[in-house]
């Protein structure tokens, strides 16, 4: 990021490479007019593009000296509306490869130069067009593949978390500046910050910030897809339920053509939630058992699920001998915050199903045939009713971005060190060393504090044109 | 095509597919304007959707009832002024698979139906706003990999081939008029349509078709890259110049970074000219010499060539020795249309180049060391030559559609069957047969003349949201 300069303009595609119907082309900075002007000529020859107003689109054709290139749409936004907040032209032209390079050049050779992954966006930031963590959903939100992880990356975009930040950041701040003035007039030993208030405020900040933490295990798992592992012995049927789920997805999904060419491999989408499936010791090739080999790297894998599928081959397994299991399972690996559910499959093998089952192991159970795709809707029902437990979660602001997460810990290091003072009754200069500490750790959050390393980071991971 | 209804909405992705800044959504029909004002609330919400004007962009959020899904530019277009003569709508959204599919889902739901692939186009061609050759055009404006395919796909769609075809179908429209007039008054044995005319005529338009047939080999290799063979016995050094050739190109388009991912392996773009290397028996992995088995193959794929660089080991190869192999190659080859060049390779081993060598085989011979990449750009010098060796058809309107070749192959033929006819004095209603043929061909070019077949075939193969 180290080249960026406000006063050069950028350039690149904007839209997904590859061959189209069209492709857009975008241009930000103080002179995407003029260059557009010197390549573009606009149907209408009156309407010149300085002559255009904001917002209007012009049919016309870019030119390399009097050679026509294409045909193109292009729209001018005047600064500062425009996604940069700079003066910006789109170019949508063919969706040729070779006609966007084109283009690009003749910008690039009118003295534009190609943007930087995330520039676009970075401008955006710079000019108080977004906020940091705001920008940052802008990545998210491109990258969603789903309902929940969707939802959370539009509402941090709108700002809903940045608002919650600044909130607390403002009421600290006016603390820390009252504990600063109080240092100014150090010797006349006055203090005009409440003890109590702030004992209170930091509580209060102390309570939030660990909300928001404990939010990130939801959220990180509502973005990337929710772990869930499915288990059991050799032949129980792990690949052929797997490959139910999946089907059952698949085929809802390419409903729509020209929209599932990017579909994850073992992820589905139920109800607007994404669950991804571990690949416990390669559950889809191979049926190792998870009591030989490899027996610790499985139950590592388990570890990291949500929620577990525990298998049986009802046909072949008594119940004597699935309480078991599941009991010598749960004294292995725990519950925590897991879910288990318990899966009898192969139903259509049994002439009836046990009634008395549920009593004998007090865990959801659900009876399927993966084989015959029997029932397997029940249990996408017990992988949605799993994943929304705390359904007022779903409505809260939750952190999704392990650089939110680090920020916040280090926020709440900061407040605990100055409880700790307060308790220990330390200087005001040491407190407010500790409070200046909290202040930047929640302002790196949403860019009031920031550096450049920080910005080359966050915006090195965007792709180019965004 | 057969689902093909004018009072549909249709909708489609129109970017490529994949994650990127943006995607655009195009929405097209009578109802276009109705679903998008359903889905979207400007932001500036005194600006309502029915009061923008066309070709205006609006800031807003596609909504799914109370919730909002995404923050997006939306243009309208209105008919007659869009791509496809009806009312339309594209919506620029976050380039997020999922957020595309989930508004076009939003779409489909209120009433909008997935668009076939090139229905887009097919309606811009059955509203007048293109003819079929232009609409064809566009087509291979997508896929136009270099300066030479976009030229022509450009030239094609701005109606120069389409002219040229409509002023000579025109001219024999007036006669077989004339003709058909007579028929009306066999009885009476007049003669309306000045028969030596008629003969003028159609020797002017056997002559143009002829022509225009002709150009079909240059431009369909324009078109399609045109086919390099490099031949020569193993250890010559084929696939290091083949290297070389390929990075002296790749350097120079990786300059634009995001642009050249979809570069076409073994094919090089040089002063705007794509030159495609034909695989000959393997020829960057193995060295299989052409002498040894497989040789007919072989030559079958060097017959392919336009040019071939017949490539020599220099430093082991003596000169009589070189010139009996290119002796005998014409022999066996001939040369007809093709452009042979003789590469002597390995100049680095040599410590002088022999200068009588040009005059023992008479043929272009450039010296290189491929190895050291030393003259390469001798070689793309002469391959640049050898493609424009009738610089004056670089202008001309070339056939680069197999589809308008064989109709003008059909319309020759008729044309033929007319002389013929006219020259064997048979009557006036045998002849008007024949006219109408060579009227139907010519006219199936510009779509003058069509069938549901025809536009299904040629609309079948576009992308989806074209």
């Amino acid at each position: 990021m180290q080249t960026y300069n406000p006063n050069d303009t950028i350039c690149a595609p904007a839209t997904a490479p590859g061959m189209a119907a069209i492709a857009v082309l975008r241009l930000s900075g103080p002179g995407a007019f003029d260059i557009a002007a010197g390549i573009f000529i606009p149907k209408n020859k009156k309407l010149s593009l300085a002559k255009t107003p904001s917002h209007k689109v012009s049919l016309g054709q870019v030119m390399e000296g009097e050679q026509p290139v294409d045909e193109v749409l292009l729209t001018k936004f005047v600064a500062p509306n425009s996604y940069t907040g700079e003066d910006m032209v789109e170019i949508s032209c063919h969706g040729s490869p070779y006609i966007q390079q084109k283009i690009l050049q003749l910008m690039i050779d009118s003295g534009a130069r190609m943007a930087s992954p995330g520039e676009f966006t970075m401008r955006a930031f710079l000019n108080g067009r977004l906020d940091l963590s705001q920008a940052e959903a802008v990545a998210d939100l491109i990258a969603s593949n789903s309902e929940a992880s969707r939802d959370l990356a539009f509402s941090q975009l709108r700002g809903h978390f940045s608002k919650r930040i600044s909130d607390l950041r403002q009421k600290l701040l006016e603390f820390a500046s009252l504990i600063e003035l109080e240092l100014d007039f150090s010797e006349e030993d006055l203090e005009f910050a409440d003890r109590t208030q702030l004992r209170q405020l930091l509580g209060d900040i102390d309570d939030e910030i660990d909300r928001l933490r404990e939010s990130f295990a939801t959220g990180n798992a509502l973005k990337q897809g929710i772990p869930v592992a499915i288990i059991g012995k050799p032949n129980v049927g792990k690949s052929t339920l797997l490959n139910a789920l999946l089907n059952e997805e698949r085929a809802i999904v390419s409903e729509i053509p020209g929209t599932t060419r990017d579909a994850i491999e073992d992820t589905i989408t139920i109800s607007g939630i994404a669950f991804r499936f571990i690949d416990t010791a390669g559950l889809r090739e191979s049926d190792e058992p998870i009591e030989s080999v490899g027996i610790e790297r499985t139950y590592e894998k388990i570890r990291q699920a949500s929620i577990i599928l525990y298998l049986f081959d009802l046909s072949e397994t008594g119940l004597e001998e699935i309480a078991e299991t599941i009991r010598d399972f749960r004294d292995r690996v725990g519950e925590d915050d897991k879910r288990l559910i318990l899966v009898a499959n192969k139903i259509d093998l049994m002439e009836e199903i046990p009634h008395h089952f549920r009593n004998l192991v007090d865990l959801e159970t659900v009876f399927v045939s993966a084989k015959r795709k029997e029932n397997i809707s029940m249990i996408t029902d017990s992988l949605v009713q799993s994943a929304v437990t705390h359904p007022e979660e779903r409505d809260a602001t939750l952190v999704t971005s392990s650089r939110h997460y680090e920020a916040l810990s280090r926020a709440a290091e900061s407040v605990a060190a100055v409880r700790q003072g307060m308790d220990d009754g330390i200087s005001g200069d040491l407190l407010a060393i500790d409070l200046r500490g909290a202040l930047y750790h929640l302002g790196s959050i949403t860019g009031e504090v920031t550096s450049d390393e920080i910005l080359g980071e966050i915006f090195g991971r965007f792709c180019i044109g965004k």
